[in-house]
């Protein structure tokens, strides 16, 4: 975008704050740090302005009149993402969610939950727990990202395997369009076919076809029994039997199948407690598995029976099940000791792709076998939640000033287009994958998006330059 | 349309026919009678021309030649629609699937099943049963609806509440675009946030967006048991109180929520044996519960104390459960006797609307007191997949010629505008109800969705007149 000259910005920025009122409109030093960068490690922008519209019709006419300016407006949730998705450049404007706060309605018998977008995860997550209710949507950040921002990403978390991603939470939703148009619908049933599901186009799509005002989440009962084990396993074709036999025999009680690559092991339990104390024979994988029942009685001596059958058949070759809630967080502690990577791996390169399940063995030999032959000595781990696909990857160079971060990332994509995976199973596109967009969608799907976005949002000044 | 002329329409067929060979272009008195009617009651029509591709590069250049030539093209799947959405005028092309039939590949790691649009519902079951999975989605129509047309209308059916609709069955999906741009995105992946996720757009938006050739189906695993029980309730609260106990205690088995009010449970057991035999009780309501498991020999046993409690705490008035397979299909058989409606009704009016689950009770009231007043001696059954917010609706006046259907239909969309529900909650819209959109739907909402129609299909060539 060409440097709007101080008149044109003067007014309006005049406009709006007569529009908004003062306390909505922040512009130059004003703008607060928290509007200025999300998670994805990029360096700090600072936006023309920052507006914060404290209902749905002001962020109508807040996009009404940027419209009318010509000038691009970034949707801000809770600027958790990862990549880059809601970073303002100094000609844009910032619009921020974070005073569309609170929880409108829980309808018990539709078990629905009716939320302003800009609502944080957790806030939601008790709510719906003060009323008896789960809300299974998760993920590190729960207490700064924002639900709208969930959406807009399609956020997935540890529970997809069960739950699904974020788009199979929502029943409804209020969008506003670029123009300023407001879209309300607040559908709370299972089953609505009265046209096109409109509310798919602003699930994932990162805030570039409009911004998430409300929605309405599905709820669901509060699970009775939670059940935790770690088991090692032979080799990959050994995690796929214990994955077979996880769906068949917990079957939709089945929460999380985490799986964690020797090097990652090694890694985590190098920080943090073995479950396997004393068994130092080294597994060809460890999977974390997770089942949440409705019987606080019966569920956990199933699952241990389970586990006990795979064990006395000599189909895995270890496991242990968590026998309290401090077993069972201590188990966990071994998945997440991502969050020391940054310490111990500092400037690391970290990836969130997705592979087709029976390929993904092969994908990881082979690309770490690429990688040690280019970057000999560079430490690789592989982890991820293979029940739903997604593989997280880390990789580091010791040694070097700046991370080869193009060369990692062409071997690292280059690989998924092959195997037919793709570059984000979770975190989105934004600004920094943008580029390996092709790698995963084809030429006539990235056309499309763009016919998408071009028919709602012809001038390109809603989050321009995001996704594509 | 235009009436066409006959060397337009000459040359057209010609060029069809050098593109698609004689077997897959059939004109005038070869039309067969299966692609002149689907199930919506509207008097049958004789399309231009009825093509039948053998493969997706078929399916390509029929639209690419059609839209060259201006002629409008209906996709037609098993033709067991109930809005008319799949039926071609004269002056219109019919495109079947009906030759693009198969199961292209099971892979067992990712659960998943690729298959062609064409193979109808009960081809996908019996493959998915033959490899030890389990294909959720089930309708009356099984043997002759074909998956595409299944995803095209977001098909629903009796297990929407664990299983989802169609949609949330569906991983990838190849769609042909009305120019004849083939968009392929067999995705295997539960997660996968790169760009759009294009898929949303061709499902349940009935054909006017393009043509699904093929579809990446996700698979669950087989359940190991089956429980069925008929609980009587005194009153709609009941049933809410009922509905929540469920989902609570059945947590993520319940598979089946069907609500029968007083009139239809009588209409069914005049034809079928009541569950409740002896007892000559009458109740405020009747609910059909049922449960898939994972534990043959422990589900059935928990499944009865819950229900016992529930007895002996008074929450319900009676309780059976099946004992037997042959008992679950016995039950079934009450909330099945629909399939007679015909016979007893003549003509009868059926709908298919949705409601917020708590505001059901009061829309069921207030319909039948303005049905029974302004049409006093007609029949009006009320039943229906409550958990899914979805009731139907029979309504039927004896001794006229003509069913008084606008009327009707004003009394049941007048309230379910006003309750918040939708015209449509698993049917479609079609042409049937096109004319009642507005009733579910803002004038936003559908001038969204023709945007869209007219970013995809500029010319409105492809299933014009359908869904608005």
């Amino acid at each position: 975008m060409m440097k709007r000259d101080d008149l044109d910005t003067a007014s309006l920025l005049a406009e709006l704050l007569d529009a908004l009122g003062p306390s909505a409109v922040l512009a130059g030093d004003a703008v607060p740090e928290r509007n200025r960068n999300d998670y994805s490690g990029l360096p700090a922008t600072t936006p023309l302005a920052v507006l914060r519209p404290a209902d749905t019709a002001a962020v109508s006419a807040a996009l009404r009149i940027c419209q009318a300016h010509g000038v691009a407006v970034v949707p801000q949730g809770g600027m958790t993402g990862l990549c880059g998705g809601s970073r303002a450049g100094s000609d844009e404007i910032a619009l921020s969610l974070e005073r569309l706060v609170g929880i409108e309605e829980l309808d018990a018998a539709s078990a629905t939950m009716t939320v302003l977008a800009g609502t944080p995860l957790q806030a939601v997550q008790e709510a719906a727990a003060a009323a008896g209710f789960f809300c299974p949507l998760d993920l590190g950040a729960r207490g700064s990202c924002s639900i709208g921002g969930n959406l807009a990403t399609n956020a997935g978390g540890n529970r997809v395997i069960r739950y699904g991603m974020a788009r199979e939470m929502v029943l409804g939703i209020e969008a506003v369009l670029p123009d300023g148009t407001v879209l309300t619908s607040l559908n709370k049933m299972i089953k609505n076919n009265a046209g096109f599901d409109l509310k798919q186009l602003f699930i994932g799509s990162e805030g570039v076809l409009g911004v998430i005002t409300r929605v309405v989440l599905k709820l669901w009962p509060k699970p009775a029994s939670t059940m935790v084990a770690i088991c090692a396993a032979t080799d990959f074709a050994n995690v796929l039997a214990l994955l077979q036999s996880a769906r068949q025999n917990l079957g939709p009680l089945l929460s999380a199948f985490e799986v964690m690559w020797p090097q990652y092991w090694d890694f985590a339990t190098g920080l943090v407690r073995s479950p396997f104390a004393g068994d130092d024979v080294p597994h060809g994988a460890y999977v974390l598995i997770e089942a949440l029942g409705t019987d606080a009685e019966q569920d956990a001596p199933r699952f241990e029976v389970w586990l006990e059958t795979l064990l006395d058949q000599g189909t895995i070759p270890n496991a242990v099940v968590a026998q309290s809630v401090a077993d069972g967080r201590a188990f966990w502690a071994v998945r997440d000791a991502t969050g020391e990577l940054y310490q111990h791996f500092p400037q690391h390169m970290a990836f969130d792709v997705g592979l087709p399940i029976a390929r993904m063995d092969d994908y990881v030999a082979r690309c770490r076998t690429q990688l040690q032959e280019t970057f000999p000595g560079s430490t690789t781990l592989f982890y991820g939640h293979i029940g739903d696909g997604n593989l997280h990857i880390i990789v580091w160079q010791p040694g070097v000033d700046e991370q080869p971060k193009k060369q990692v990332e062409q071997i690292v994509y280059g690989l998924v287009r092959e195997y037919g995976g793709t570059v984000s199973a979770e975190h989105g596109i934004g600004t920094l994958k943008r580029q390996w967009l092709g790698h995963a969608r084809s030429q006539e799907q990235i056309a499309l998006m763009r016919t998408l976005k071009t028919a709602l949002d012809p001038r390109g000044l809603l989050n321009p330059g995001k996704v594509f």
